[in-house]
């Protein structure tokens, strides 16, 4: 077994994915935290040392206030030029940018670039969807400042509230992939936990020592938690894993489950 | 909610995963369908309608006799100039070369390639841990020769078995990214579900229509399983996933996971 520092029960009992649901609309300013503790009440889901709570990207960039009215946005030249290649309109195109450290590929209908955390992914991780009521036509939604420090807060205020007992936190959003079609869950930020786990040095089944098992355990989790956070009208915007195994840190972040850019033979 | 063509109960009591432990070391010819049944009723487990049954491609290529001992493959020119520039063995490359169709990138150390089934992965999905007893070195093993025919085979055993409640298949393997750390559950072989799911049409929670919301949730159901199916020395090889939501299909497969080579922008 992966040895003492791993979290997280053994999984003997298998790995459970509870929806928090039933939250409120959320809005700037509003206490995600005390919400989701709520949330986890009325499931009847108290926190377990080991449990991990996956929170949607955008029930945490909706009450950090990362709203921007496209009509507010004056597009430059290179966000006119970005359009004129992809036929996305311009403003959305300057807050892509805006969003955003180097342009990866673009084609007509998609912008990929690498967000300004790191992230390779499409159109900045600007997103129209689910964001405001259809009155209030272009408004998008920006990725958290800090999806490290968001995590971070939402852990800090849960470790108040629930002590020791209180979950890792991941923040994830559905992300797509180079060669394979549809999104998966992603992490985009976590505080808790490592969110690789190295296996390097532990044995195979038959006594060989594994050479190069990194596991991308942050986005297993988060793609498992995908499976009941809700991108339609469900509006399920957490869930609780247990059962995982993972690797406590208080230092690692997003950094760690990325390619640097040395590393990247893909640019 | 996804409708009427969706499976799996409504992710209302969430999304479980429970590992099929104590199999076998596995060897060709063996009946895995028989094994992993019996694995299932050695957990208590009981397939349900909407289950899917995530078997480790290792498990499949060993039963399937996927083996080879380097020390039999003669290299070609070509698998010799990539030794060269990956520092890899050459018979190992004349093994990763045969089962691909498109040498994608090579640096000392890695050689990424499209297999010939059109995943886009490293070493071509050729493995050397717990492949066999150490006294058996330079034993490989290879990727099934058509995933989704073996997901197809065994899914058909397990419907003589268990009639219409036998669960769906994927046959999962761990697959890294290109710009992230860490690899993760992927599905490489499907029976019995659609891959991806279309959410196109269906309304946002302010009523606005998605737009592009494609999950590729055979890859998060892949993934999911990855955090109980052991790649140390926990020889699990399968994971039943309950409560997902998925579309069932009979004629779907690993195509449909696919970006088309015409689409590929990181080629």
């Amino acid at each position: 077994m992966p040895g003492t520092e791993s979290q997280g029960q053994a999984p003997d009992r298998g790995v459970c994915i509870r929806p928090v649901r039933g939250l409120p609309l959320l809005a700037p300013g509003d206490d995600l935290a005390a919400l989701l503790a709520a949330g986890l009440d009325r499931e009847g889901l108290r926190p377990e040392s080991g449990d991990v709570l996956v929170v949607a990207q955008k029930a945490v960039s909706k009450v950090e206030g990362r709203f921007v009215r496209l009509a507010e946005v004056t597009p430059s030249a290179r966000a006119i030029e970005l359009s004129a290649a992809t036929g996305k309109p311009a403003p959305l195109c300057e807050v892509i940018l805006s969003e955003s450290v180097e342009i990866v590929r673009t084609r007509p209908g998609l912008v990929i670039t690498r967000h300004r955390t790191g992230v390779v992914l499409a159109n900045a991780g600007v997103d129209a969807s689910n964001v405001a009521p259809t009155e209030e036509p272009e408004t998008v939604l920006l990725w958290p400042l800090d999806p490290d420090a968001s995590a971070r807060r939402l852990r800090g205020e849960l470790q108040a509230r629930y002590g020791r007992a209180a979950p890792a936190v991941i923040v994830s959003d559905s992300l797509g992939r180079a060669w394979r079609l549809g999104t998966t869950g992603q992490a985009i930020g976590v505080a808790g936990l490592a969110p690789t786990r190295d296996r390097c040095g532990e044995r195979d089944l038959f006594g060989r020592v594994l050479q190069a098992t990194v596991t991308g355990v942050a986005d297993e989790i988060a793609a498992a938690a995908s499976l009941v956070l809700g991108e339609g009208d469900e509006g399920v915007p957490a869930a609780l894993v247990r059962g995982a195994s993972w690797t406590a840190s208080d230092a690692a972040g997003l950094p760690d489950l990325l390619r640097p850019i040395a590393d990247d033979l893909f640019k």
